[in-house]
């Protein structure tokens, strides 16, 4: 795609150079995948709960609070795929991208059940993003 | 990589079925990329804004709202990648990933500058998300 | 009301020029009914699907990200109203204020059930709304 | 305008009845001005402080702080107009759209600039506002 | 402990004057325990609503209401602990910390329930608070 | 104070029982220091910035999301204090509410001030919750 590639040059051009710097939007370079790794167990205990109760008012605000926990997770998986993620860490690990894509979706799809499978899955792929991403801190 | 080919299956598995409706974490099927577009327009409308004034009150506060709205941006950005596009998506266009990761990448530099190049070029990556999305939707 | 009439004309007063220009808070002066018309999109067809659900999880997710989609309407119409039209408008709409205040509280009903014609209300509301905005903006 | 008196008596049907009831979008008919005007009395202060201080830092988290109370007084305003207020209050009171859009503009001016006047003014706007809701409240 | 006690002293030369000034974060020094208050008055309407209505879909609005407007509580009360009151204060209502304590655990407690008797209790501890602010405020 | 402890046994008696169970609003038990440690290690790092730095909007921006991450600790810190500890640990460590108290004030101070010190007396106060946290968790 010519115009993709003349799009991608455009936005190479306009972005941050291609050190290897934990760097941020500012702030302050400070990542870590257990953020979205707490807020994942949270939306896994949600799940567990609502199959053990039969309040169905406790049951709804599992539900509720579920929503906003894998919300979060979504967020700080988002955050960490394009404020950490240098073009250097695509080449060394080139399913960086669908990582991220399949695991953010696990999350949407956890607010929608409550199958604990889901929430595992979605806890393992947090777990590969966090090998990937102490992989680059290495260097 | 075969632990995340692995990996990819079991989420595979537990996503959505792979059928081209407009599905979203509920709620409503709802997206249009014009929501990310009208905020980068105000990004684009605060660096002009900040350029053109003397006044260190109103230029901090050009810069503080540019980054709230520039941060809705990535959001909005963030949302149609991965709660609209679908695997049949990807297939159709190899560069979807890479799209969204330049153009939310963009978002992020916006903040940190007041060169209205910076805001032009993350137009330029929307009016390129916007395109694709309309293609999708026609089949 | 002579008090009243006296507290405008301090109002006035402190007020911005009542030139035409569109302009705000800062930001940036752009602003777009369709960002209100989006996210009632949006609660309409969370309408849709509640009634055509019979899963009562889901059907309680129907109403709570109603619930939230609903309170944004409510938000964009009402900065649309206070940053974005001038007492010139007023005068050349007199119902203006009746027109946000009768379509803001249709977001609220709409929180409250799940009767689509109360969704196609609100999207008139709001098709009103933006065609005395482009009006304004022919000038 | 025969298309908006078509459109008005649409959302009349559709909205609440006309009791006199407190009533809201659920939650409970709780309401006070207080809660504006404690958030405007925050806007006056960080505008004396700015004005008191030298210290360029100080001043900067003045300004960004005063944007954050300014806006939650227009939001708590914006409630009590829409929520809150009902037909039979606004044939009482017919001046009341034209105060709540003032008073919530005078909340916007007060983010632009540390004129204590703007803030003083802002503070009547919520004193008439508080007067006509213990008017109404009083039957 | 004397490593809390040095911690302590650290913590002590690096906190604000021990003035009895009304100050806080910035903003602005303006507290008032109504903010609390007016939002528990909420979550106690809430209840009662829920209490009185068989519909179910007004009910999972009534609680989930009820859990934003009680997490607000929370935010209040802790805000005033942590921001306002100073250690003078503590040392005059060596109960300060506790009486904190219990009243945001009880408005967690609220959101668990549609026991009026707990957003009474929530209640009469904001009105202890509220006891003691004054008195402060008296010098 | 024979009112407060009467309110006490009035609030005693309606909160959740005295278990030790990692037990919360609802959600899910988890908790976990690190979330408070995380952000106030952001908070450090935007000082440094900020002291390294002698672009004027640079440093702006490192304030103002330094404002941010700071608000972020003392509400993970709130959260932890109010949620998961129980009068069982407060018997165990009498000086629970103190420690609380000072770091979440301490945060506040970080807010501030760019004296790096002030954020390493910050994470100390965190470093010291997290080694009573785990005590408990030990039973």
């Amino acid at each position: 795609m010519p115009l993709t590639s003349r799009l991608f040059s455009v936005l190479d051009k306009l972005s941050a150079p291609t050190t290897v710097s934990a760097h941020c939007d500012l702030p302050c370079g400070v990542y870590d995948p257990a953020q979205a790794r707490i807020e994942a167990e949270s939306v896994k205990a949600c799940m567990e709960k609502f199959n053990a109760s039969d309040d169905p008012v406790f049951k709804e605000r599992a539900v509720a609070i579920k929503e906003e926990r894998a919300e979060l997770v979504k967020h700080h998986l988002w955050v960490l795929w394009t404020d950490y993620f240098k073009p250097e860490h695509v080449e060394r690990f080139p399913e960086l991208h669908q990582l991220f894509w399949k695991t953010t979706k696990a999350a949407g799809e956890a607010k929608k059940t409550n199958d604990v499978a889901v929430a595992s899955g979605l806890l393992d792929g947090i777990a590969e993003i966090d090998r990937v991403f102490w992989e680059t801190k290495k260097g």
